[in-house]
C-alpha cells in the first residue's frame, strides 16, 4: 500500500462507508455534529471563503415541512433518519472575508463584488466543504445519505432566504437493515487519469 | 472525542494537514496516485456520475506550458512542485452512466439530455470528487496545494477540449521549508450551523 492512512481509517471513510438508505433509531447528538464540524472546518477552500452553511432539521414539525419537498423516493428515509441536515451555500460569504482572510483585505472587493461571481464561487467551494462534511460524518462512525432529489426552490423558501442556496440534503445516522444497494462500479484509473 | 476516526488520522487529513506552497524534491510516484484514486473513487456522487477527470502534468515541456497560464503568484510553486495535477469535469459524463449506474438506465436521458444541466451537475459533483481527491492526497502523506488562480480558458485550450472544464490545479508533494502561512481563522460552529 502506498497510503499513510491506516486501513481501518480507509475503510471507515471510503472503502466500507456507503450511502445509507435506512437507519437505526440511535440519535445523532449535538456533540457529534460539533465534533464533525470542528474536524472538517479545516478543509481548504479558495481564499478561505468557507461558504457552507448547515441547517439541522431536528423538530418533528420541521422534518414534516422538509419531507414535503423531497422527491417521492427520498421521502421515507428523510422522514425516518435520526437526523437530517440541509447543506447550503451563503452567497454573501464575502461579508465574512475580512475576518476569514485578514492578510488580504482587498480580496472581498477585488474578486467578490458581483453576486453571480459569488454564487459560482460559493457553489464550487460549498461543494468542496459538503464533501469534507460527508467524510466527517463517516469519521464519526455514522452513515451519510446525501440527496439532491428535492425541490430546491421549495426548500430554499421553507428553510433559507434569498442569500442561501440549497446544495444537498443529508440523512445522518447509524445504518439500519438492508441499508444499501450493492456497490456500483467505478471508472478504472486509466479512464480518469491521463499523463502529459 | 465524539469521533470514531483516530487522532492520528484526524491530524493527517484535517488538523495538521495544510495547503503547501513549497515542496521537497521527493518525487510523487504513479503508484501513489493510483493508490489515492483507488481510495477516493468510492466517494459518493449523484447517480454515481463521477465526472472528475485528472491530468497529471509530468513532462518538463507540459509543466512549462501550464505555468504560463497560472497567476503570477502561483507560478513559482507550480514550476517546482514534484507533481501538478489539473482537475477537470467531463461534461459528457452521461455517456458513462449506463456503465456506472446499471440499475437505472433511464437516468442518462431523463435527467442529463441537456448540456447546461450536465455542466452544472458536473461542476458540483466534480467539486465533491476534487475534495475527496485532496483528502486522498493527504491520506498518502503528501501535501496538496489547490489553486484556482489561473487562466481557465487557457488551461482548457492547452490541455483539455470543449467537453472538459478545468476545476482547479493542484500541486502535490512533501512539504518543503516554510511550506505554509499561519492557519487562517475558521467560522465558529454557531455561525455555520443552525437547528430548526
Amino acid at each position: 500500500m502506498s497510503l499513510e492512512l491506516d486501513a481501518t481509517a480507509q475503510d471507515l471513510l471510503f472503502r466500507e462507508a456507503r450511502t445509507a438508505n435506512t437507519f437505526t433509531d440511535e440519535p445523532v447528538t449535538e456533540e457529534q455534529i460539533q465534533a464533525i464540524y470542528d474536524l472538517v472546518k479545516f478543509g481548504p477552500t479558495a481564499f478561505n471563503q468557507t461558504p457552507l452553511r448547515v441547517t439541522l432539521v431536528r423538530s418533528p414539525e420541521a422534518r414534516e415541512r422538509l419531507v414535503k419537498h423531497m422527491a417521492e423516493g427520498n421521502q421515507p428515509k428523510t422522514a425516518t433518519a435520526p437526523l437530517v441536515a440541509i447543506l447550503a451555500t451563503d452567497n454573501e460569504f464575502h461579508e465574512e472575508l475580512p475576518k476569514l482572510l485578514p492578510p488580504m483585505p482587498q480580496v472581498k472587493d477585488l474578486y467578490f463584488s458581483e453576486r453571480p461571481v459569488r454564487e459560482q464561487s460559493a457553489l464550487v467551494n460549498g461543494a468542496l466543504q459538503a464533501a469534507y462534511f460527508l467524510v466527517g460524518v463517516r469519521a464519526a462512525g455514522l452513515a451519510a445519505g446525501p440527496m439532491t432529489g428535492f425541490d430546491f426552490a421549495g426548500v430554499q423558501k421553507e428553510f433559507l432566504d434569498d442569500d442561501h442556496t440549497p446544495l444537498m440534503v443529508v440523512n445522518i445516522g447509524k445504518p439500519g437493515e438492508d441499508a444499501w444497494f450493492p456497490r456500483l462500479p467505478r471508472l478504472a484509473y486509466d479512464e480518469v487519469v491521463t499523463t502529459v
